[in-house]
């Protein structure tokens, strides 16, 4: 029997985080209590309010609190290049590490028809009404490299193709820094396979 | 910039959860909004009740949201022993581990003098109090094995000692399961000079 109802709780609350287990549960809960209530009280009006209010964008899907996102609504974004990604945060590691100046679609997952996850699903008929109006040159599929990021890829390129637009994937192979001693076999394959002429 | 500054500033509120950093922070907010709205409110609330109504155990000291938590106000605990210990959560541990029937008193801390923290930081005022009332005859020290630990547990003991009622610290040494290649230098002489008769 714990000392306080509440605080079992709270503990089994933030067990809904990922990664999150009972013992880190714990250390968060004793944590806030003892030493940051006023983050606490923060952290729980954040999440409140992000729950009432963050929806999705109608043009790229991804999640916000407006009706078009600060990105797709810029003037500053090149508008002809729509690169194509899973999930909001991969839009957010592209904005960090590379020099884009397109826009995004964020398909919010992957096909997998055997969860029900079908085009409609990650709102590929979004996707095709974009393409027919005509203003897309290049789409860049930056899907993740697992296979159904890849059967994800090769979907919409078919789809993409068919509109008659030129259709791009990002490179795949050895990570910068990788010594090849620690890459998987399947990375190195794909490594080889895909070489360039230097 | 981000495509939402609402979930921007979720993702630093995350932060203040202890061992959580920029890139678990995003894993928990993306996973909130995308999957688990339902969790996410009600961690929010829960969040924000344990700050209002969490406070202190009169007795022990302990976060519960009553005058008197449950394990003081129990009528089956013996409240001839008590139990010292830094934090609520070591007595979350001892309860599921140990098969300890008395009461508990919670420093919060440790005795730390150059952060300020002195005997009355501690509950040491309160704790002379609950030593003079006559219940107790034993006290076992639980505080933890480190520098902090250590010097607290020895302070305590003393004072104990002042008000003639037996003093005992939980043993130490080699963990069980534990096999003596692995076990840190200071904890196996401390198993040595701490050796009984079989």
């Amino acid at each position: 029997m714990s000392s306080s109802p509440l605080v079992e709780q709270l503990i089994e609350a933030l067990r809904c985080l990922p990664g999150v287990g009972q013992k880190s549960a714990q250390r968060m809960a004793f944590h806030l209590l003892q030493r940051d209530r006023k983050g606490a009280s923060h952290l729980a009006n954040l999440l409140q309010t992000s729950v009432e209010r963050v929806g999705h964008c109608q043009q790229c899907r991804t999640l916000t609190e407006d009706t078009i996102c600060h990105l797709c609504s810029s003037a500053r974004r090149d508008r002809s290049k729509l690169c194509i990604v899973e999930s909001p945060v991969d839009v957010q590691m592209i904005e960090h590490a590379a020099d884009y100046q397109g826009v995004y679609f964020v398909l919010m997952g992957h096909l997998s028809p055997l969860d029900g996850l079908g085009p409609n699903e990650i709102g590929l008929d979004i996707l095709a009404k974009r393409l027919d109006e005509g203003e897309i040159t290049e789409v860049i599929l930056a899907t993740n490299a697992t296979v159904e990021g890849e059967a994800t890829a090769h979907y919409i390129a078919e789809m993409v193709h068919s509109c008659n637009i030129q259709v791009t994937r990002i490179a795949h192979g050895v990570p910068l820094g990788g010594e090849l001693e620690y890459v998987n076999m399947t990375t190195l394959s794909h490594a080889f396979s895909g070489r360039k002429e230097v």
